[in-house]
């Protein structure tokens, strides 16, 4: 069977959420590189693919597919198995607990915490844009309100969804991840349930390796 | 069995959001209304259902969920029939694509949208607050570049995801039921199978009975 294709680059957030669920369920992909300087983004051949012009892209034989979440579903369905049962479609309590805590992340938690990412890692070192303190500030108060939800809830449970990992979890891993590249990381540090939830999910070998080539140079 | 609850005003959109899929699927239900002006969403007994005091919330036995597109998925999951299959979580490809354009909504069409709707409706008939037409600009400018895109899909498809009603479609439905009680509804027009496919989706009995008792006030 032929790799699937992931089209853009790999240390982007959106294609990084997509590689971790590839790597938890041990699927055969290829990353294709998006060349933005050369406004390849905004070329027919990948507005075929993404009709915004954004990445990440994903292609398995002629199933074309966008938006990041959606692509990651249609990855932990097709290579469900005894092991791997990210989604866990087949129940209908457990399924909706990951949807709740997918949406949480998508709805409240990212958008506290990825202006964070932006203001402090993206915009300064990869932009030449500095950092807007006022964005920064704001952001990091909501971020601690909803932290203080995931802290009640991960001490009831191991994972936001339950005693299983699922792709909830799964979900938090980019943007956390250069989150922690931050002088801003030690916000975690006040909600031990928490920490110690991301310290989890970063033992794991998908998130290991992905981690080592999206480490953020200083 | 007795009917689930739904938790939060019922013009409210991500309200509005779980009811239509209670309709589509022919699901008993009661709504509970939520006191606002009491800050009713801000107290132990709804905070224990919904930890960030928003709206939505729902009640199905001992199953309590938030988040609006969570809950939706658990209700078409569960009143799942013959006739209403609105998820396709069965069939990989077809899922997919419901996937694919529910995100849609959520990170492309509705940042765009619901600027308009606040701006144009909710912030001045219901806040007190004047229209900031900056901000209506901006987001019809964002608005045009999105439906230009469900233009080109709705001219291949009847619905967002394919030749078949589903949760993608459904999901449009409140906040574009608002933004079509603003001045700017008009923006439709130049998008003749964006408009044909909202004014079929209108045409639902779910949709009309929601619409009757959420008609903005002139």
């Amino acid at each position: 069977m032929a790799p699937v294709k992931v089209f853009g680059p790999a240390m982007s957030t959106n294609v990084a959420r997509v590689l971790v669920c590839l790597e938890e369920v041990g699927a055969e992909y290829e990353v294709v590189n998006i060349d933005f300087q050369a406004k390849e983004h905004k070329g027919p051949e990948h507005l075929a693919r993404n009709p915004f012009g954004q990445i990440p892209a994903f292609q398995d034989g002629d199933v074309v597919l966008f938006e990041s979440r959606a692509i990651s579903k249609y990855i932990l369905r097709k290579y469900k198995s005894a092991e791997t049962d990210l989604l866990r479609e087949g129940n209908l309590r457990e399924a909706a607990m990951v949807d709740v805590w997918t949406e949480v992340e998508a709805h409240q938690y990212n958008p506290a915490l990825s202006p964070v990412v932006y203001e402090c890692l993206i915009n300064p070192t990869m932009r030449g844009v500095p950092t807007n303190q006022k964005v920064v500030d704001e952001s990091l108060e909501k971020l601690r309100k909803v932290v203080h939800v995931y802290e009640a809830r991960l001490s009831k449970s191991k994972y936001l969804a339950g005693d299983f990992l699922s792709f909830a979890d799964l979900n938090h891993f980019p943007y956390t991840f250069y989150f922690m590249a931050t002088p801003h990381a030690s916000l975690f540090d006040s909600y031990p349930h928490v920490k110690a939830w991301w310290e989890r999910l970063m033992a794991r070998p998908s998130m290991k390796k992905l981690g080592a080539s999206m480490a953020p140079k200083p």
